[in-house]
């Protein structure tokens, strides 16, 4: 496993080429973003809880049976996967409605959504990544009708593993974002990460948060306590790396 | 016909009772808004223009097989309608790409978009009508997948009725929206109205524009000539009224 080529830096992790062009190393870096990458702070080890608690739920997902891009964690902070052309949609699913559902619509925050909410979202930050619907991921050329039906339908039966997976441990899945990409044979397989940077996470009985939101409402100084919280929860004691 | 109690004064058309429970007075006013309705004018005669091009068209859609809220304009600015409980969508359908679709996402300006764009925004002023998807009309409790999809198929079968009507008069339906609502039986007919003011209307020759989007842009002062030659390109000589 070497890092080779730079082939591309996002707003928190940095993807490279490998010896096997197949694949890809991801470096899950310790910088934390919000608004549209606008405030931006370092946060000791940030990458790797957050590299490692993504991995443990991709394996849960491949037992699962959904397939994603994980291959290997050869260290903390640093993920073997398999390439793929992403999609460029985050599909968003909420259980509760709470943030920008309820800044949006009227609908109070705290409202259950059973059946849950299904949002895409283009993935475009000069455009502040604009909300789709189907008509319109057909006439950008962003998916099909059977590809967005796919990942609806992935979204969904994540959801089921993902908030049984959670409430296991005390903590409420209340929504979260996935995004997806295709291998060279063109599999749909989930990409990307699923951590306390794009999902909700709320304690089961206190309802404190333990996610991103804490640094979106400025507590920064409580923002690597709840992701080592939801670190401790979902990693078994002898799976535990750092 | 006579006008009773005020049900509903919207933006630039009145509500009224009528002797008959099933139907509703709407008065067309000569009020022109833009941004939500912070910036409004007094256009003379807009609300008979209106009133006179929107009968006609409901007349056009009923005789090719659309249901209507329209029974008659007594006066030309005053239409008799059967009472609806209006759905709280608008139904908007893009033939080429412009507007806030250009500036939303990364199309160009005059894309031809076939098949035509439909998005439904949520009729709601205080939330700014923000954009829906099927997921969230469910949950917000708007209207059933049966509903959403009786709503689409109308508004794409009015698309195909209304681009051949206009373009026998030399303009081009650009876009438009449309709402429905539901009679005493549960029917779902179109509603409100169609007419320059929630159309984007382009001479097929001189791409020039024919509707409330010359008062958007500021060009008070050409609106109204707009308006007239849309009137006079779609209302035969022998069925003009003012």
């Amino acid at each position: 496993m070497n890092k080779k080529e730079l082939i591309n830096s996002g707003k928190v992790k940095s993807v490279f080429t490998s010896d096997n062009p197949d694949e890809v190393i991801i470096e899950f870096r310790d910088d934390m973003t919000a608004g549209d990458g606008e405030r931006k702070e370092v946060m000791d080890n940030k990458g790797s809880y957050n590299a490692i608690i993504s991995s443990k739920i991709f394996k849960v997902l491949e037992e699962n049976g959904i397939a994603t891009q994980f291959i290997d964690l050869p260290e903390p902070n640093v993920m073997v996967a398999k390439k793929l052309e992403m999609i460029p949609i985050e599909v968003i699913v909420r259980n509760i409605a709470t943030g920008s559902l309820v800044r949006k619509y009227p609908i109070a925050d705290g409202t259950r959504l059973d059946p849950p909410v299904v949002q895409m979202d283009f993935k475009a930050d000069e455009y502040h990544d604009p909300m789709l619907n189907d008509s319109l991921i057909k006439a950008l050329g962003i998916a099909t009708q059977e590809e967005i039906d796919i990942l609806t339908e992935k979204a969904l039966k994540i959801n089921e593993i993902l908030t049984k997976f959670f409430a296991d441990v005390g903590i409420i899945l209340v929504d979260y974002k996935v995004e997806f990409g295709k291998d060279k044979e063109g599999n749909i397989l989930l990409g990307d990460e699923i951590s306390p940077d794009g999902c909700r996470l709320w304690d089961s009985e206190t309802l404190e948060m333990l996610d991103k939101e804490l640094f979106r409402k400025g507590k920064d100084d409580e923002v690597m306590a709840a992701y080592i919280e939801v670190y401790n929860r979902v990693i078994p004691d002898d799976e535990k790396v750092i």
